[in-house]
């Protein structure tokens, strides 16, 4: 099979063949395909498209690029979370602490952020000693003992996207809803879950800007799941202005821990409540969603998911005591109110700008291999809703370098607008994509 | 100016601007550009297209990766001609020795064979001793000396090309209009000419198959080669069936000796003979066409076309004593002929696959690298229109290897189709494009 062969046929509009997308795959993998033939087939892939047949073939050539592991030997059924990346989006700190303790098993493979959005592998790390570089059989112990494990992808799961995804970004490849689904759901059935719930982000944040975009990604995602037995359910959430108030790694760790307590913002606790309901149902420990509901509620009003948190970052190597101080958690002294410059309503808050901003101060990382500092960060004071008068502040950044917060501020120069009329503000949930259960 | 965002730019459908295709085209010629880079914008090229003037800028961007050779100092009106290739196509060793002996100076820089269409570079290496790759300097002396210079590109011409085309070889992006354009006229500019006329070949044996494709590539040429003070005319001529009756280098050069002599196969005649005329009448050396044909054709009756080629060989180490016998050419004892099975008309003679069977054989090559055989080849004796009896020869082949001879047949037996109704033979002359004469 020549390759030339298969990036014509994509060119010219046909579809691949399953062999054809195993032969890319596997040339891919083993290095023996050229990266010019690899970066010539993404493009005619992202510009004539994928059917859905092509998209689960090639999700699942990735998935037998590295191993699928093996959780039989854990009971229950084991159920993670995915979100497409926002800004301040926190929710997996919240979710899967109470998911665990409703009796949920979450394995929970997350990524680092890049660009705008932040990583959830960076939020963990912001609490000292919190390891999540762990093996498969680290994983496997940390289910065993308290019922949720939260890592890092390691190199045997789908080693194709890795590269694949190397390639995309620096090749203008990345914005392909076939070869999204294919990178996301190829690292989630590869890891051994039963179930899956997606978080599928919408607006200016996002990366799918449109709700229909969103809504595309969100069906394709679903398919593929439930085409390869993980049942698998998304919801649409907005993501125009930065999901609960803190954006940076440890600030967003004390928000989530104030979630747990029972307090925190309530689009923060909408989501993360919605997301960890919709786990106990897609893993069968909730009959119905009332059931789940109520269950989750008690679980965080009653202290057992923070407690079930405390114990994971225990179990992890992390030092629990910044549950209750969060004085141990990395901060810097630094602060700068951005503040309103009339009276008014906030009538728009820029996630991607904020997003920036805090990568500016060191939150995020433009490249892969930079280093991130845990401590700095953005707080939002009012956000899309509230009335301001002329001098008030709207946000609050902890910086450690005045040049990083030069930069940031700058950034964040045409974030805000304050308008005269309150504004209409929706729900953060405006969707949800179910697919059929599986008998 | 990061790739990603011109390869993003092209991606997205919107037009190049100039600084981003001069920094590609640099990017490529120095190295700088990694090729996975410069492949996804090929392919975005080919999938999104390049306006006009894009089009024109990555021309001119590719002549300045290079020299734009100095002719200045030969006098007259510096013409030559390109053909966007075919099978049997060798009309260019019959326009040039007789434009050159009607006065007009012929600076011709061509190509070897490639897949299944033939290269005068090929053809005139068949001729022993003939030099083609001469230094810019020798090309300058041979103008001086018999008006005319058979050449190969040399490394100073458009080295962008070279780099450009070895890498949409092999990623499924050679077929775009305007890259296409671009790698023709950028290296026709590039060699100093004054004027051009072009044959764009249509039919199942030319890279366009349809006419209207073939049109608008002959409008892309013209439109550059004008733009870029080149006076530029384009004829498009049919190649559904080999142009002439030899396929094969030796074999060629025997049959324009032929056409010199004032024999040879009426629609290779005609051809060459409209070309030549359009010569006279670009480099200014007839008034008008009736006297242009006049001027040809009595180069071709007095034996002054044939006499220059003698020079023309004689200049460039060539064996002159090739024009009067033909036994110093190259040549085979195998013969091997492919008989009509039933009676009837020749109503198809696959012009793809007579070029891929003398590939077979030996006379091409399938890579850049592979050498040739110059005496193999195929001679056709009964072309389309043509009445034939049950067994009667169709096509004769001249083999060396008959494992050769096998892989030849294979691909001839669905070359020739013979039916009951005398086809209507078009014209090989379908179509003209001329450009503003420049005052």
């Amino acid at each position: 099979m020549r390759a030339v062969d298969i990036i014509v046929s994509k060119r010219d509009g046909r579809a691949l063949s399953r062999d054809q997308i195993r032969s890319f795959v596997s040339g891919v993998t083993e290095g023996t395909l050229p990266d010019y033939q690899a970066s010539a087939l993404l493009m005619a892939i992202v510009l004539r498209g994928m059917s859905a047949e092509e998209t689960a073939w090639l999700t699942d050539a990735m998935v037998h690029s590295g191993v699928r592991v093996d959780l039989s030997g854990i009971p229950g059924v084991k159920v993670d979370k995915h979100s497409t990346g926002g800004v301040g989006d926190k929710a997996s700190l919240v979710l899967a602490p109470l998911a665990a303790a409703c009796g949920v098993p979450v394995p929970m493979m997350s990524g680092r952020g890049l660009g705008h959005t932040g990583g959830t592998l960076d939020k963990l790390e912001a609490i000292p000693g919190f390891r999540v570089n762990l093996s498969l059989e680290e994983m496997k112990a940390a289910l065993a003992r308290t019922g949720c494990a939260m890592l890092g992808q390691t190199e045997q799961i789908a080693p194709a996207d890795k590269k694949l995804y190397a390639l995309r970004d620096v090749t203008g490849t990345v914005e392909s809803i076939p070869l999204i689904s294919a990178s996301i759901m190829s690292k989630k059935i590869a890891e051994g879950i039963d179930a899956l719930v997606l978080d599928v982000k919408t607006g200016s944040g996002a990366f799918m800007k449109t709700e229909a975009d969103s809504r595309r990604l969100a069906e394709s995602l679903v398919s593929i799941g439930n085409a390869s037995g993980v049942h698998t359910e998304a919801i649409i959430t907005a993501m125009d202005a930065p999901l609960g108030c803190a954006v940076g790694n440890a600030l967003e760790v004390i928000e989530c821990i104030e979630v747990l307590k029972g307090r925190g913002p309530a689009d923060l606790v909408e989501v993360s409540l919605e997301l960890a309901e919709r786990m106990l149902l897609v893993g069968k420990v909730a009959p119905d969603r009332p059931d789940a509901k109520r269950r989750v509620a008690e679980a965080r009003a009653s202290g057992a998911g923070l407690e079930r948190f405390r114990r994971i970052i225990e179990g992890q190597g992390g030092d629990p005591r910044v549950v209750d101080d969060y004085g141990r958690l990395p901060h810097v002294p630094g602060r700068h109110e951005v503040t309103a410059d009339r009276g008014g309503y906030v009538v728009r808050l820029d996630a991607e700008l904020v997003g920036r901003a805090s990568v500016a101060l060191g939150a995020g990382r433009d490249r892969i291999e930079d280093s991130i500092d845990p401590a700095v960060g953005i707080v939002v004071r009012a956000t899309v809703g509230d009335r301001v008068g002329a001098g008030d502040p709207v946000l609050e950044l902890h910086y450690r370098d005045p040049g990083r917060l030069n930069a940031a501020l700058a950034l964040l120069a045409r974030a805000v607008t304050i308008g005269d009329d309150r504004p209409v503000v929706r729900r953060r949930l405006v969707g949800e994509v179910s697919g059929e259960v599986p008998s």
